[in-house]
């Protein structure tokens, strides 16, 4: 008891002081190699001839508190993003990247394979400059630009706008959920047990990668949308919405498959400004859409046995939050909910 | 006296244990908004009509000790690469990211404009996989493919030389030195005087960031090759050379300009493998060229008064090391001459 009230303390200290980091660094895990036909000519050598490719693995940046809890956090981030989502905020605060580490966490933050420091792609891919930032502003539920939700979590100068525009950053080959799950699986196998931490598009391939490996202990989910899975003859029906991807489907996977996820606790949370009912307002009716096909997700994992809960935040009296809650005004207060959650699960 | 003393013995635990970080985090820096002609239409909203488009920022990942030295390093990553270039080694030992932690400064890694999770660039490009790998393996230095140089830093084993090729991440738009410098410069008016360190292609944008920020202290050039600058009228004659490149120009400057990088100390590194005397041999001779204009142009600087050295490891007795010096095998002696360096300059 005396030591459980030492170690207490000690993470109070180091929230408020200085970051103890046992060890640190990064590499690449998973990927492909390509060779080319032919014989290398070292007299001309632009010829891609004999050459060898690696891509398609992810870029890993790791960071391990002394005496760190048993399982560490692996955070992958959603469309758009890199490891970045997970680290300072737009307007400078501290993101779940130090947050659970204060919180004697080990945080390996990913940029999955053809992202960010992950750019070598086995296939090619053309990228446009496209101003689409009001778009995202919206999809995002920053707000319907150009104007902020009233209760929005997310500051309201133009300065943390540019930094959020700026933490974009383009897929260098096409989205791959297969590629992207088998990097993650292979971060699994190299470190061990974990939990999985994803953020939005990163939702599809974090349920495969539980499924795959069962180095996954849990998974935590902020805001997934496409990807929910379903047992063969399971599946419900598309959920019809006014969001700019039309109705939602589900995945259908073998039973087998499925049954893996019942073996683990699952959260999955959604923040605020989504629509109860059918809405003409498109970001809001995204979400409804997302979170209704969350819940029916949730059920058919219970149905089997699982532990699958879904957190509508407002529901729970924390308001505002966008499409990132981790990085949000409120984001310490959302962090301390998914350590009250790792503790209930014996997580922690 | 015995503080000095004191401080030294702190430094030397800290380089055998725990890391102290007193503040780390993430930003983007520099870069360009467009604007697309029209109106926002919220009905319509990937319509680029009237959007924005943030881009051409570098990306910076930091980390400050407690009780930093006064002067942090700013690391330039060179072609092909990112801030992965100074982080955890091929073979998983410590970067200089770590080392110089370690030693009491603060660390600023940067993905530069187009580039890693700075991936949003203001031009379109296409990404190719095009296999490539011997070329690099022997342009580097680490030999002539397949054979490794008999003396090389490098470790020999298949998955150090995978983890190498997969740091490797592609422009997302066209190199332009114009932008990198802008972006540097202004990473150093938002945190204030620093040293910058450089790799290879970075340190066009080195110098050129050097003469356009005082706020620029010393610049430390691993193995640069192009855009060594020289006053107006006193341009040497092109260096010939078998290198894929070919000959090797210096970039003329206005006077004015040039004066202002004889108002710092600049170091520049060369490493082991490198031809004396012009040879068929093309990558030990594009290296030859560059190792002989980077000598002109440090005459040129000193003869205007300004304090350029110009160090070829070997010559000093350390042996072996690639176009990659630190993150060689031996990067820990390679760094203790840095520090050494820095000592002598009173810059650290």
């Amino acid at each position: 008891m005396s030591a459980h009230i030492h170690a207490q303390n000690k993470t109070t200290e180091m929230e408020r002081n200085v970051l103890l980091i046992e060890e640190q660094g990064s590499f690449a895990v998973g990927g492909k190699r390509i060779v080319k036909d032919g014989n290398f000519d070292l007299t001309n050598p632009l010829q891609p001839d004999g050459q060898t490719y690696h891509g398609d693995h992810a870029y890993v940046f790791y960071q391990v508190p002394p005496k760190a809890r048993k399982y560490p956090l692996f955070f992958l981030h959603g469309a758009g993003q890199s490891k970045k989502t997970w680290e300072t905020t737009a307007d400078g605060r501290e993101g779940f990247q130090n947050i659970f580490l204060r919180k004697g966490f080990g945080v390996y933050l990913l940029d999955q394979p053809r992202r960010g420091e992950a750019g070598r792609s086995t296939v090619e891919e053309t990228i446009k400059a496209t101003p689409d930032e009001q778009f995202w502003f919206t999809q995002f539920r920053i707000g319907n630009y150009p104007d902020y939700f009233p209760n929005v979590q997310f500051p309201k100068d133009e300065a943390s706008l540019a930094q959020f525009y700026r933490q974009m950053t383009p897929n260098t080959g096409a989205f791959d959920g297969k590629v992207i799950t088998d990097a993650v699986s292979q971060l699994f196998d190299k470190i061990g047990e974990g939990i999985l931490v994803t953020h939005s598009q990163g939702g599809g391939p974090g349920w495969f990668t539980a499924i795959k490996n069962d180095k996954v202990k849990a998974v935590v989910a902020y805001e997934p949308y496409s990807s929910f899975v379903f047992p063969e003859g399971e599946l419900p029906e598309p959920i019809q919405s006014t969001g700019l991807f039309g109705a939602l489907k589900g995945v259908e996977i073998p039973l087998s498959d499925f049954e893996k996820l019942t073996k683990i606790p699952i959260v999955v949370y959604y923040g605020d400004n989504i629509a109860k009912e059918p809405t003409q307002v498109w970001n809001k009716d995204h979400w409804r859409s997302g979170l209704e096909m969350a819940r029916l997700w949730a059920k058919a994992v219970n149905k089997h046995g699982g532990d699958a809960t879904v957190i509508h935040l407002p529901e729970i009296g924390i308001h505002g939050n966008t499409h990132f809650p981790f990085s949000d005004l409120n984001n310490r207060e959302v962090a301390d909910h998914l350590a009250a959650w790792l503790r209930e699960k014996s997580l922690d």
